[in-house]
């Protein structure tokens, strides 16, 4: 770390931030200018909040060095991390991976259809929500159990994998029979709890940004995960919350490549919850695979005005097949495929 | 609910969303100008998405007139809601009630020391948070069970009431014995299954905002708690993710008369996370109480510089003391008093 | 436009809201459902503040209905805009339009270099500021007039068009001689008399974002430019303020298929000041085309190392002419052509 | 300046590293520990752009130490900066300053009974605006010079200081004779030319941050004017742009404590503006005296629902009038005093 004294600072005041640092397990190398002292930090420190630094007298400014995530950052696996699942497909490396699917499990019909037009398109994985909490407690909340079985035997029947939301670590045990990849949705990046179960489970994961997280605690979270030793995490980009209010969100594109750089985990673009309108889909979908994105989570309704929930920013089956069609002329523009 | 057809739009179009109002449970009135066709829905709708709407065919623009809460809504309880706590403690109403406390319980004697300069400075609850999971899972995560009973018996042995953080719906009946308030954090906010539960308790919960909800957000998570059946709720502002970076957060001094306006709950604010910095937080609590805050949280430590979190934004005893003597003086201005 | 009164709202009240609308020039419509009343106006009312009904005792709510702007709806030219400059050149329609060039002319061997390597590359406008008044007074603040006939000699003579910024009324008639087309810059986006003066010029005007403009107030101050009679206007989305630090601004990709959708004119992205760091312009380029932009503004320099302004967000000609190829890959995919 | 390299960065990229901040005027420290090298700069260096080292290869990061702003920080003039008018107000010191008055000057009778009525309640300034470009070029846009000429009358008759807003430097010399505070608007917050001007002007200005400023680039604007010689400047916080609709703005409270400690200037809080709307306007004001401001600019009108602009968010002069009896009452609480 590196702590800059404000000018003319007493060198009782610099004594006393060396003693701090030495004692969070810092070597301290001094630099004396004119008017400014620098206080720089090696070595192996202790866990240890910038901010406390910040805050005692006679500090200027106070900088964390070192990223405080270790088994996210890219150093730790330079070549990428790819995500084999059961039946072969492969999340990461040079593929652009197609995930489709209605917001909420509605029927056995309306989930067979689904299934039916998302592996037509070409997608890989189903999509599909069992448990709804939503924003107002009067509103569809989800199939629950029978959703997830639901999901399971369409999925089979048609040769998708299942991916879905996991809300509660009460859940985890529920899901584990009937689905490929959990998926923990923008309102939980935080519940560090749940992100704790989830990296002792053997089975991927699949974590949104939330709406008001920066890049860097994306990644703080993604470490949860990966410290519990699952190493099977990809992330993904739904939109974040800004001022403009014509979309539901404004998805931030450039995040795509950024955390490419930062990180080795796979990251996927979810462009429905990013502009949260049925005709804004396909251009950031295509936008997201330009920028750089390991794939897509998208929505899709056999029949959106129909839907329970999300039916505004669901595409229509006929919208995913020619949206996956241009998909397919894209990638390999910048370097990838859609299978 | 209001629906602005599109200038010149087809009477085809203009009957599907007739079709559809209708079938919610609207009755429909339109009106026909020159160029524009206005459909207004009175009645008793179901529940209904309106960014549905939005996305149909031929639409300008559609809003919802009737708030998506009921319970929460000032209207539901004009006079205010007030809080009695078995000591005889009063939430609301008159009172500007002071929460003060560490970020987290650390040992007997520092939460001891604690309550006592809490209950000198003239505080009525105590503060301090037993389960800590933190934003980098390398951090100091909390005493547990333990820190709950530490709560209550330094609580019990100064006069205090106890708040605290629950973050599971596990911990619920773990914490029920040891304390007088659920604290409910920013991070949970829209934790729906979590405030669902909430709802079933009695005893009563305070809500924080999250950092990037809506003031109508806050109020749809609160109806959520309410329709549940438990009505001893407050809530408060804690600071809103902006682009500002000097401050942690930037603290929306404006959603308290805001909040006062909407809802009948009692409204505090958290002016240390609002700004995260020890030196600001005085300034803060003067301005929400000079706003209409019906109370503070606030993080004190005996030894804030060897706290083991949030000690930076942490007040020394003395400071405490002396802001509530400032805030004792400003309280009858407003026609307020602390207690 | 629409008022919702507050349930139970009084008739005196309401007969208020009716009159003050009649006054401004509404029919007013009225719809009484069992606790709620809406009146609806429509008709040719003469300019309003709907704040102003917003805060009328008895309101619940009130929106405005038709757009405030006119002439820059999509309406107003369904089949959208397309300026033709001197030398042919076309912006709009099936063209994705490259400009680029330095942040500043620096000198007349860094402008010649730098529109020779912008024409290699395939680009038609060269770009590059006079006037930089910078965000620290201690800055480069810009070569002035002799930087305007630099641009002017250099783009003749490889044969581009010139784009430059004008900062203020007194520049316009300076620059008229020496340019092709105007640029308004971010922090000018709302500098309404200068709007005012470019409507009154016949010279094309590219008109920027405000880093916190809503899409609704870009169109205002577009509107301000057309109504003056200039139509040759073009809008650019170059990044807008959110909480997220690690990229300079957040490009709001998702802008460009909503602009799309709402006005006629030709919209471009700037991925230079969208993301300010040179690795995450090629991707957002490439993201910007596939949502549909018209064209790219774009920083480049034969030496970033060695600019005197903006060289970390400024490509090398080399970055410039891979990511053209690129573009021209791309483009036919969403029905559009790289010139 | 302070550079971390990459752990494990080539000894060649290092040395480039050294290089470029040796150019730049630095005295360069070196720290190696096992993994990382740390670089400090000190001494006396020219102006350089901090992103351009962030961008070269093997660097990790970098930041800037010394503020880029000098005149403007509190270290410049620790005993904080008073300005005497003529009339013999002082703005700062223990002063709380009351500026108010309608949005805009409408007729000699408006602005009259604004001026006696501001007078009546206890204020010093009288606002009101003659140039208003607006966000619609159909709305109504100021009475220009003969506005000038009407705000010093009746500010003379009544014994008030003159305060309003100057949007270009033509209009400069057209007011120096009729006021006595020149205002920059939100919007102009970073014209750096009319900044530059204002500088070089003998006559007050109250400078307002913009709706998308960071605190740090209030403070280099400020510097701009400073730069010139003018040091009579005070800072206004008027609400910035957040996700939040209800209110007009947020506004930053806490802008006021911080720029307190970071600059010697007056800090004045505008809630007018800040919130939008007339009934959260008193609660703003006292929040703001309480945390510190040294003065408020309000609007007021005489009839506010007649006003040609910002009616909605204009005082009725009995609001005013009780207002500022409250403030008499805080502001002694906090150390300051209402003239």
């Amino acid at each position: 770390m590196i702590v800059a004294m404000q000018d003319e600072a007493k060198e009782e005041l610099i004594q006393q931030v060396i003693e701090k640092m030495v004692e969070i397990g810092f070597d301290v190398h001094r630099t004396t200018g004119a008017t400014s002292t620098i206080l720089a930090g090696v070595g192996k420190p202790g866990h240890f909040d910038v901010a406390e630094f910040q805050v005692l007298e006679g500090v200027h400014q106070a900088y964390r060095i070192s990223s405080p995530y270790k088994l996210a950052g890219r150093g730790f696996r330079p070549e990428g991390t790819t995500i084999t699942f059961p039946n072969g497909v492969v999340v990461g490396g040079e593929n652009v991976t197609i995930m489709a699917g209605p917001c909420s499990v509605e029927s056995p019909e309306q989930i067979l259809l689904s299934a039916q037009q998302v592996k037509a398109a070409g997608g890989q994985f189903l999509r599909g929500g069992a448990f709804k909490p939503r924003s107002s407690p009067y509103s569809f909340q989800g199939m629950g159990l029978e959703g997830l079985k639901l999901l399971r035997e369409v999925a089979d029947e048609t040769g998708l994998l299942v991916i879905t939301e996991v809300m509660e670590i009460s859940q985890i045990e529920l899901m584990l029979p009937y689905i490929d990849c959990f998926q923990v949705g923008a309102r939980n990046m935080q519940n560090f709890n749940l992100l704790r179960e989830l990296g002792y489970v053997r089975k991927p994961v699949l974590l949104k940004r939330g709406i008001a997280a920066t890049i860097e605690e994306v990644l703080l979270s993604a470490e949860y995960i990966l410290s519990g030793g699952n190493y099977d995490l990809m992330l993904c980009e739904r939109g974040i919350r800004t001022f403009e209010t014509y979309t539901r969100n404004t998805m931030d594109i450039s995040a795509i490549p950024v955390l490419k750089k930062l990180t080795h985990l796979p990251v996927l673009g979810d462009p429905s919850h990013g502009v949260g309108k049925r005709e804004f889909v396909a251009p950031m979908a295509l936008a997201s695979v330009a920028a750089g994105a390991d794939g897509l989570l998208m929505e899709m309704h056999p029949n959106p005005d129909k839907a329970l929930s999300d039916g505004a920013q669901s595409l229509f089956p006929e919208q995913l097949e020619k949206l996956v069609a241009q998909l397919r002329q894209i990638a390999p523009i910048v370097g990838r495929s859609v299978a």
